[in-house]
């Protein structure tokens, strides 16, 4: 197949940031690329070649849209999966597989994957219904304290708590979802590893992730992490591990607990770029987002190992502000040394919301750690 | 102004792969982003907010497009610069300048500026017509061999011919034109300054290009160039000293020649990015294309130091080919070490037209030379 040609035709599902962060390497490659996103304000509306517009989660919408295109991937993992089963019978590409985004898109089924596969993750059970689980609690069969995870379509943000006591369970919809061993942890690591459809494989350097304490969002990532050779080197073995578990093609993103005792524990995976990746498109010789263009391709993987140190800020909405967004002190934050702000183009502002990104770079990390922290108390995402 | 806002508009005049470039970081930064260009198949035609089809030499197109932004900038010279000097009488903040475009336009006017600014260059005459030349050697004002350059209009691979005997002026275009001294030179050189309005000025490293014999076109660009510290400090220094004497806001790229006496003379400038700056989107801590957007609106200009060592290669069309264009082997030189090729979107090739270029990192510049001739070696530009 020839990529760089108008007849080749790649469908990206999902219109947001990272399906932006995509196409300036599709643009860069000239490869035809068509979006199907539902809202005409997204990031893709402009840059891709084709912008379709329907619901990723609409059989038809998905089927049709797909029925289009040569190679199928997703920026989103919420899609409709049995029209993405329906594109490989008829012979479509489809990246990932809906056999991984099935087993990814339920947590329950997700953990119940790593069990199966030997791969390390936190003991765990699983409930139908959040109802249950103060009877299992009564009954000796859980122990607080404990992670609430819901399900199905849970994501950064929303969708986890942290259980203290029974009482933490009021408010929660009774929905799927699991208890997770609550781990005490030294750092929470990432790991990305890109896969080809010939089983080429490359990993990233392991980064380092500094949560908001109250968001659940990552606000800082530190490329490379910097803990010892042999946890990296473990990390990257049991990502490595996890990618070909799924028999994985594309990134797939690997979030792990260094535990205190330093048992490396999986956490989830995201079977794409990721935020965790963001700093590789200043930092690396290859950006995450070529890397998956590369991998889902089947192309050369490019080099993963970084020029420089890299620091990732995310720019969520401050708390207090909705509305038409502004970034306060965007210049002086672009006065810093190498500081690169990434505006993702959403108008509207609301807290918490990812707005943007910001890469600091710098051959010396510690340096770009603190350069990191002045950008994080200068920039400000508030609303008119 | 607040540029990270819609009701900012940013006005590119020229669709090509400049532009396209540029709109990678136009995209980043959220910047609303206007192109005005004459052809509908134009690289920029998708990634810009509004695309606008018109003629860049046609008053009325240029001044009507350029009524609707607030910063209008080039990725071409030829432009009508009496449009761009009347919406600077409007308030449009036009950078370059319409004076400096009407200076650099004409190759003639371009030389007898560094003169009056005291600035080195290669003696030169200056004829009003190709055939008064022949006079002037017969009267021996003027000695063989010398190079002929088209004062109008002129641009890498044509305008510009290698004079050694009378017989060499036969088929010249009779038209406005300068006589050159042929500089035997050791190397060729270009410095890239971004200048901002408010006057802070930022010089990229000394960059030493390697022309193709025949077509006069770039063939690989090498940051850093390979010369001794005093030659390279002297070539910024030059570099710098001609942007104030433009008084110039934006990139001004000064390409130059070292002679055998370690003297440095300017050969020609370019107000915009630059393919000799094509190497800083991988190998430099800004790129030039970012810088430019920078400078243009008057934010903090970013590091210009390098990474690590980069050259580029230019993917042109081969000598044979005309039509529809394949990328021969361009998946066996992304097998290779630190290598990105950037394909412009050109659907049709023709002998040494530019389609793309490649870009070769790493931390060792001798190793990023040699890849750089496998690439060479390895790519071809051809027809289906």
């Amino acid at each position: 197949m020839n990529y760089f040609s108008s007849k080749f035709k790649l469908g990206i599902l999902g219109g947001g940031q990272l399906g932006k962060m995509l196409l300036y390497n599709t643009r860069k490659f000239d490869i035809y690329t068509c979006v199907l996103e539902a809202s005409n304000d997204a990031p893709c509306k402009i840059a891709s070649d084709e912008f379709h517009l329907g619901d990723l989660m609409d059989y038809d919408a998905v089927y049709n849209f797909g029925k289009q295109v040569d190679v199928l991937t997703i920026e989103i993992e919420n899609v409709n999966v049995d029209a993405l089963e329906a594109l490989e019978k008829e012979g479509v590409k489809v990246y990932p597989a809906s056999k991984t985004l099935r087993a990814i898109q339920n947590k329950a089924k997700q953990k119940l994957f790593y069990i199966d596969k030997d791969l390390p993750t936190a003991p765990f059970s699983r409930f139908a219904y959040t109802s249950e689980i103060e009877d299992a609690i009564n009954h000796g069969g859980l122990s607080l304290p404990f992670v609430w995870k819901c399900a199905q379509f849970g994501y950064d943000g929303t969708g986890v708590k942290v259980v203290k006591s029974v009482e933490d369970l009021k408010g929660l919809p009774n929905v799927e979802c699991i208890a997770e061993n609550l781990v005490p942890f030294k750092n929470e690591l990432a790991v990305i590893v890109a896969r080809s459809p010939s089983g080429e494989t490359k990993t990233y350097p392991v980064v380092e992730m500094e949560f908001h304490p109250e968001a659940n969002q990552v606000e800082y990532v530190i490329c490379p992490a910097r803990i010892d050779d042999d946890i990296a080197e473990k990390a990257k073995e049991i990502a490595l591990r996890t990618s070909k578990a799924f028999n994985h093609v594309g990134l797939l993103a690997v979030e792990m607990f260094q535990t205190q005792d330093d048992e490396i524990l999986i956490n989830e995976v995201a079977p794409r770029p990721h935020n965790s990746g963001h700093q590789t498109i200043e930092a690396s010789y290859t950006s995450q987002f070529e890397q998956h263009i590369r991998a889902i391709l089947d192309l050369p993987l490019g080099r993963t190992d970084s020029k420089v140190g890299g620091v990732m800020v995310n720019l969520v909405g401050a708390e207090g502000f909705t509305g038409n967004v502004i970034y306060e002190n965007i210049e002086a934050i672009m006065k810093m040394d190498g500081v690169t702000p990434h505006i993702y183009g959403k108008k509207q502002t609301r807290p918490f919301r990812k707005m943007g990104h910001v890469t600091i770079v710098n051959e010396d990390l510690n340096e770009a750690r603190k350069v990191a922290e002045q950008v994080k108390n200068t920039i400000k995402v508030i609303s008119e």
